[in-house]
């Protein structure tokens, strides 16, 4: 009855955006999709706000239950079904499901295998050590802060998983010692966004420490953990949340023949097709082009991920549409804190082959007698020939929504020239006249200028 | 002393933008801004924000004194001048102060005369009845609230500025009339958009009169005053606010024999200038390029206006840079809901030579589990090419920055297949994964292909 069958594995955002995509494109499919874990279709995203209590309950993330899935959409979910090995040439998975292992043949494959944490740490499997990247590992944590109620807890890693996370355990009264190996916050932010964001974790009771690697991780003698830099002692604590960052998780598509990039991650072209024929991959597990550096580039993200499964989806149907990259837009919130970049940082426009420099000013998010919020911007630009290659925002409010704006720009590779003449809506509640993009731009203009 | 003489008619937007620009350029100009109101360099888009209150006072709508530009920033700023004639072949305006008349002589004028409120209903000069354009109609017309305490007022024009001070007046408690002669407000939002706007205010107890044209206003022999359509009786009222769009003031412009364009507003190349040597234009009385309609455009708004009076200064100072021109822009707040449009609208896509349908989503502002509000987004695609060509967003939050977002897509063409595909930032406090505006675009390429 089934033309074809399509087989997805992983159930969350590329998956399931891709297995939608293929039975909206052609009915007659039969799309299986293989979720080792027991949950599917999930938002991930939103794993620090079940911790904070934001989001009630797990329940509340799922978008659809498998059930919903195969009775609504006609798509056969496998909760708790692990493909341990992919025989291309034979066009089959192998499953395992509880004891049994049984092969699955494919007529076209979509592999949407996620991502790990990364990390060396010794002492990572201790017990009162978590991750929050997976529903699993998000509610073990829940069930720890409820089953023992830590007073303190240890953040490793200061990206936006482990931010969003100090949150949470601050509002559940927890002290939080955050701790990242780099010399910024948020994987590289430009020093004027990323000291704005660190003071602001301080005041409100976050122990910062950057340039900081944990080494290892000790059960203590008189209960709780012990956290170290080399020899030291960094703290001892009730809880450790580990967020240094994701690593794609590729050892099955290797294990295939199947291609990775200089980034690690599997190499698709701009169809999400891998190196072996009737195979395609999409979501964390995946690089992807970089529209600004115009190379690869490992960005693992929801947003990505489920348009990436949409256009993975739809060409294993038998469509042909493309995925023509991304800017790196993140934004993220934190203590009340709006944080937002796009496009490239000045280490990575260097990298590129660019000749970056960065602007910084201080504006307010709307007309400041109508109790408009302070909002930094910093902008950072092609110094040879004034082309926008990113920006970062942080502020209170209408810092993220505008990041967009850069990230519309810089998709078509926009000049500061012609970015400061752009027609973005004005009224006192919503931006000074001027608004700070556009005076960023502005100043950034007349740095350039200033030099040539 | 000073090399030339630049003579500026007009001291709110455009006006002392174009004088603060040209004496940045050059410092060595001798720049003197006429201005025939008592006040200058204030935010006129703060005006209904004075009537409600959350504005505490006039002055802190300005954002310098005259004393200040003349001490700070070397600009000859006089308040109460205003010119009467200017003689091109002679290089002089002929000035008004008090009675007494001068002659005083440029060597570059710029033109930024502003608009003036458009009414043919007779009976507009009663007592009771005001504008709110003018930091001089917006305090008479506060102190006609403080002072005479109207319980009712109408307000004629569902414009930005009519939908404001028609919350401005809820805020005051005084029973609204809104009466406006198009079917749609905010001129000619789409009957989706429209509709919500309209519910909006009507929940929030404003009497909403559309496709209505009020003839005259009758002073009723029981005190107050008596709006008419035609020999009908419309309200009874103790306070009539008329807002019902702007018409540009070229009287100066024209009698020196300077060009209008098709607009009726005076047309400019893109570097400001006018038809006559030496003279320069920008702000409300000039029209300028659109940008999706390739046509020129009378869209009076005070962003424009400060952008292109930097560009008439600098010009006029001896630089040479551009205005593009723009996409129509525009966002406002009323009732708690943002309302917010760019590009072009069906009709007016129809004008230029487009074959427009529309596509209305509803979605949310940001997850619905941590309490994201309702938003509804319509775009306006060009059916041949699946060009974008506008945008109409509305709900509680969220609606006005992401129209920047179609801005800047409108400025660069953007087809809808390449619109679906933007890094726009997602984090759950910001938006649903898939960003209304995604969403949009998708049911847009849906709709399209659908019927091809």
């Amino acid at each position: 009855m089934y033309s074809e069958r399509i087989v997805v594995i992983g159930g969350v955002a590329a998956g399931m955006s891709a297995a939608s995509r293929a039975r909206t494109i052609n009915p007659r499919l039969e799309v299986v999709v293989l979720e080792k874990g027991a949950t599917v279709s999930y938002g991930a995203c939103g794993l620090p706000f079940l911790l904070s209590g934001e989001v009630t309950q797990p329940g509340d993330l799922v978008v659809f239950t498998a059930e919903q899935l195969r009775e609504q959409r006609g798509i056969d979910v496998r909760p708790n079904h692990e493909a341990v090995e992919i025989v291309p040439g034979q066009k089959l998975v192998k499953v395992r499901a509880g004891n049994t292992t049984e092969d699955l043949k494919y007529d076209k494959l979509i592999l949407t295998t996620g991502a790990a944490p990364v990390t060396k740490i010794e002492g990572a499997t201790r017990p009162g050590v978590f991750n929050c990247n997976s529903m699993a590992s998000a509610t073990a944590l829940l069930q720890f802060l409820k089953e023992h109620k830590p007073k303190s807890a240890v953040i490793i890693g200061g990206g936006y998983i482990g931010l969003e996370v100090a949150d949470a355990l601050r509002q559940r009264n927890l002290t939080v010692h955050l701790i990242d190996r780099g010399e910024r916050l948020l994987d590289g932010l430009e020093p004027d966004i990323s000291d704005l964001v660190k003071n602001r974790l301080e005041s409100n009771g976050v122990r910062v420490s950057l340039a900081s690697e944990v080494q290892f991780i000790e059960t203590d003698p008189g209960g709780g953990l012990a956290v170290f830099y080399g020899n030291n002692l960094a703290s001892k604590t009730g809880l450790v949340v580990i967020a240094t960052g994701l690593k794609p998780r590729v050892e099955l598509a290797t294990a295939a023949g199947i291609e990775t990039g200089p980034t690690g991650a599997i190499r698709t072209d701009d169809r999400q097709q891998t190196s072996a024929p009737s195979i395609y991959a999409a979501g964390d597990c995946t690089e992807t082009l970089h529209l600004v550096s115009n190379g690869p580039a490992y960005v693992p993200l929801g947003t990505t991920a489920n348009k990436q499964g949409r256009v993975a989806g739809e060409n294993a149907a038998g469509g042909n549409v493309r995925f023509p990259g991304i800017v790196g837009t993140l934004v993220t919130k934190a203590f009340g804190l709006e944080i937002a970049k796009t496009g490239l940082g000045v280490d990575a426009a260097r990298a590129a082959g660019f000749r970056p420099e960065t602007v910084t000013i201080d504006s307010y998010s709307h007309a400041r007698d109508l109790s408009g919020k302070p909002i930094r911007v910093t902008l950072v630009i092609n110094n040879e020939d004034g082309r926008l290659l990113g920006a970062q925002l942080t502020g209170e409010e209408g810092a993220a929504r505008r990041v967009d704006v850069v990230a519309t720009a810089l998709t078509h590779r926009m000049l500061l020239k012609d970015f400061v003449h752009l027609d973005l809506g004005y009224a006192p509640p919503f931006g000074p006249v001027y608004d700070p993009l556009l005076i960023a731009a502005w100043q950034g203009l007349k740095q350039i200028g200033q030099r040539r």
